[in-house]
């Protein structure tokens, strides 16, 4: 029996566990959450995970949230994409918090506001704000490459996987590859891995949609 | 040799970890970090964490940064403060990630753009931008919090110390402890473990410093 993932194609935080359950081998298939039609809003999917949010992942009895909950798990259970060494596995959870604290959170939020809401729902000054806190952390993760393939140690992790998923959107939201060249290099890195694929390729749902 | 915590009295993060050291018994010693006279910005700092944040653990040869890795390496040296399975310890991970996602990355700024950032510096309409997410968040802790004294399994967890530490803060940002009265218990609750302290009365610095 595969796995099963609650997501869809705008959701960054599924794609890092879409990607990473490719990527590792895993079977496993996607069910389309209609986040834009309020399904994650609705008591059917508050069962399912309370705290309202995609991704989730079952398998059998055991239900995850969190994407970096269900990464973690992913990788303890196929032995691939984690650290080789206690030192490591620290690292690799670092860069997961990192990401769940700095980057995605208000990538996440930013692209959202930019691309999904309604202009006159947009709120005043919130966008500049979290495009002023990105910068900060591009930077950071901009420095961290210099001279590396990969966040940590000499293989792509799912510390990788969590940091890059947003990323990859074509939605403008602030963010361009020309401006930091070891991102730019390192995200072609993780295109060039065999199984990539694009969000929109590899989960249900896309802008086109609802065009 | 004991652990070296890079610290301050107003930060939430550092506060997690400073808690649970202390709740768990482990000999440590605050290292006063002057965030507000600038230090986490220079490179002094920055050798020390690339990041630029504050909490720092350091214990010998280790040093570890973002409070969820730090929580993770007190509960498993200490073997308190854990889940008791494989499945509360990923609730437990859960929770830090739900954390540092959607409650204390949002809280700590709301609340360092509501009392340490001069009125003419505040940005327009963010700080009700984040107080609306925040009442989202507190609505999912509050909800879960029904019929239950800790967020996983039966005794204290790092997933409470992660998610109360910013809500004992006395400066206002928009949250009331008599709004949420589940969430109100569960402070007590913390709050009556033996050797809890206040953040102020915790970590070295706090706003009448800087009066």
């Amino acid at each position: 029996m595969g796995m099963k993932l609650y997501c869809f194609g705008e959701s960054g935080n599924a794609y890092k566990c879409a990607l990473s359950l490719t990527l590792t081998g895993t079977e496993w298939e996607p069910v389309f959450v209609d986040f834009f039609g309020g399904e994650t809003r609705g008591p059917a999917f508050r069962a399912i995970n309370p705290m309202g949010e995609v991704p989730v992942l079952v398998e059998g009895d055991t239900t995850l949230t969190q994407s970096g909950v269900i990464l973690d798990y992913i990788s303890s259970k196929t032995g691939q994409l984690g650290g080789r060494s206690a030192a490591e596995r620290r690292e690799v959870l670092r860069w997961l918090f990192w990401d769940n604290h700095k980057l995605s959170t208000q990538v996440g939020t930013c692209r959202f506001l930019s691309n999904f809401l309604p202009a006159e729902k947009r709120p005043e000054g919130v966008i500049p704000f979290l495009q002023g806190r990105l910068k900060a952390a591009y930077g950071v993760l901009e420095a961290h490459l210099e001279g590396r393939d990969w966040i940590v140690g000499d293989g792509p992790t799912i510390a990788d996987l969590s940091c890059c998923s947003y990323l990859y959107y074509p939605e403008p939201f602030g963010f361009s590859r020309a401006d930091w060249p070891r991102i730019d290099r390192w995200l072609a890195g993780i295109a060039a891995l065999p199984g990539w694929k694009h969000p929109y390729d590899m989960m249900p749902g896309n802008p086109s949609d609802r065009a």
